[in-house]
């Protein structure tokens, strides 16, 4: 039996979840791992917080007195870059493994904190920091390796996915049902990490890196949030067959080819993998040469999900090496075409006057429009896929059109055999 | 750069598909694993076979020569038991790792196999026959060793689920549906492996010895096939709010309690996360008292996946451990209650006189059946569902109903709150 010490940075959610899983799973993780990890030191901020009798002996305000106990591993759990940063950097150091369900400090700075490790010959874990309990970057680190991964999709905040699954459920408008997830948690007071797609970016950082080996920044991802996403353009994809979902997609072109990155609320066919991925799931669509796409489902935040990615890293320092991928410094990032592809064109009207879907459609096609799919609604306002998009369209559909327009959306439309068909050949089979 | 020398057994699908990955993955299987893999000989059944000019020089019908090239690993690509359990005796016994597809060599013998790999200090890797390139028997040994399983459920069988899923789309009947699935290359000449369920059996119980570190047999678990579904219980069960699928489910109540496993098709709720899983497509579903739940969705079969999961296999030799669990040997197994648990009821009738839902559903409940949903087709017969089943209650339905009855089909309702409530409080949280 190996007695490994731990240090645990935060006694918030994860923290806690952590503290509590290392007794709970410990016979199970000495069955299976010969290890037993032993929380010798719990830095918290506010050390007169009533704690459970167990916890109490073992905090601490002080980060230097964490070190002091001879830890081999630090358990980052406190969220945010500084202090995080500097504890990190601190005991990386000292010579400790570092797990971390950081996702803005792996995003913001990984790379020069994942160099570091390795110049100080200790681990630096993160399977938490991207979809809670899925384990999905070992699955990108360790059963992808012969794999050229072209395309990295996901669902990765579950607090827009449940928005945007009430929202669509109820016909019920954003603030509303931000509201509602308020009063169940699943928001924050301030929900702008979330809603305004922050949270998303900084996965999908980490989940480029990994499938694209290039050292991507958080301001290579564009960005967009689910503020402006109504009710009525939800109930409009539905019957063209669509569900609209906060994506976050990672593309490569080609073999060390250009990579192109984005977070925005996208329509997605109702068959896709992802598109049926509801509530506060998170869900990740990874497509290689070889094993063609695989879908990893699961809770995506949460105490126990989260913890037991921070403790499976735990009972993989020993045991899976780190991985031997050196990142491409200074990737092409190209920025999602405004011009080209598929888009969703929403139209609310403030008076009832649009006309039937079929003349609708004439008329789009009338004034040059190549039109695949169009739907009025009862309520007023109509919704059509155009097969390529022109950023002047808008201006030209409410000349032509003539309507009284509340409001026009305009959302990518993702996941279709054309975009299949439009891969470079040189990045493998098209699924 | 090191240079392994492999030896393929088998030059068919998988085979071939392995020769091919190997090549064209070299350079990113170099970069990140430090490796190059060799195959120094093939062995085939049919030398006289026209084969590729690079091919050629490999072949050869004698499993001796294949082991007189130095091999330090040998893929076996054959399937079935025999010649294959003899040739990957003699490579373990010859020091050789062995990385294999073959799930029913791996089912009906991989415990010994695997003992014996150990006794002589080799891998025996057999990722590839579960799932296709799904990475499923990795996720369970490394990325959660510090969960409890207490359930597996998984379609394992792309063709019967195409069957299944085109049943439903054309209402056509199973014979049809099997024979445009021959010929679309789906479904085998003998498509008993299939279709009866020995397929997903196979792969049932080699994810069980994982998820519930026990040794069980391929007899262990409950079978039944997909020949006598109708496509009108398909359609009636999908006007209930479910899809009928051939599930593969193993369970465990309580941390070592009994397990039991079965093949079967059954009704899943259409929001259950395997529900959406359609075609050639394979998922397996696993629950964890952590994790709570994660479900991977992949292709489960075809050359390039499935090669893709072999060569992740050779890739990973020297670079992950074997894991570390031993297996219970004489786990008690509880075959699936005949008694108990929510049934789906589809009774198709002769004649066109079934009573309206709500008489139906009043008649039921005189005779003192539990009814939770009731549904009846123009075209005529009626469905239910039952909350407690007794193997008792078809003949009450023929003497009460009085209908000119057809056929009656009874299905488990699988994935349902029930279900987790009624799980034993020690295998972990409810999802």
């Amino acid at each position: 039996m190996k007695r490994i010490r731990v240090g645990l940075l935060g006694f918030g959610t994860v923290g806690a979840g952590v503290f509590h899983a290392l007794r709970s799973q410990e016979e199970i993780i000495l069955r299976r791992t010969g290890a037993v990890f032993d929380i010798r030191s719990i830095l918290v901020q506010n050390a007169a917080k009533e704690r459970p009798a167990e916890v109490k002996p073992l905090i601490t305000t002080d980060f230097r007195r964490v070190l002091k106990e001879e830890i081999q591993v630090v358990v980052e759990a406190i969220g945010g870059i500084e202090p995080a940063r500097t504890y990190v950097e601190q005991a990386i150091e000292a010579g400790c493994h570092i797990v971390t369900a950081n996702k803005e400090l792996v995003a913001k700075h990984g790379v020069e904190l994942e160099r570091m490790a390795r110049r100080n010959g200790v681990h630096f874990f993160y399977e938490a920091s991207v979809g809670g309990g899925i384990p999905v970057l070992g699955t990108l680190i360790h059963f992808l390796k012969s794999n050229r991964i072209h395309r990295v999709s996901g669902i990765l905040n579950g607090t827009t996915n449940y928005i945007l699954t009430r929202m669509a459920e109820e016909a019920a408008p954003f603030e509303q049902v931000l509201e509602e997830a308020r009063q169940k948690g699943y928001a924050e007071a301030d929900p702008s990490a979330d809603v305004d797609g922050f949270d998303a970016v900084y996965k999908l950082v980490i989940l480029g890196r990994l499938a694209f080996e290039a050292d991507i920044s958080v301001s290579d991802v564009q960005r967009e949030g689910i503020r402006d996403v109504t009710a009525v353009e939800l109930a409009m994809a539905r019957r063209l067959g669509y569900t609209v979902k906060l994506l976050a997609v990672g593309e490569q072109y080609g073999e060390n080819g250009p990579i192109s990155l984005g977070v925005e609320p996208a329509l997605l066919p109702l068959p896709h993998p992802l598109a049926s991925v509801n509530g506060v799931y998170n869900a990740i669509h990874l497509e290689g040469d070889m094993v063609q796409d695989v879908t990893l489902v699961g809770q995506g935040a949460g105490e126990q999900p989260t913890s037991s990615a921070v403790v499976e890293d735990l009972c993989n320092l020993s045991l899976l090496p780190s991985p031997m991928r050196s990142l491409k410094t200074e990737p092409l990032i190209l920025p999602a075409a405004e011009t080209g592809g598929r888009r969703f064109v929403c139209l609310e009207t403030r008076e009832h006057g649009v006309p039937e879907a079929k003349t609708l459609k004439s008329r789009l096609e009338s004034i040059g429009l190549s039109v695949e799919e169009t739907t009025v609604s009862p309520e007023g306002g109509a919704a059509f896929i155009l097969r390529r998009w022109d950023p002047s369209y808008p201006s030209v559909l409410v000349a032509e059109l003539g309507l009284d327009l509340a409001r026009i959306s305009v959302r990518r439309v993702f996941g279709t055999e054309a975009a299949a068909k439009n891969r470079s050949p040189e990045v493998g089979t098209a699924v």
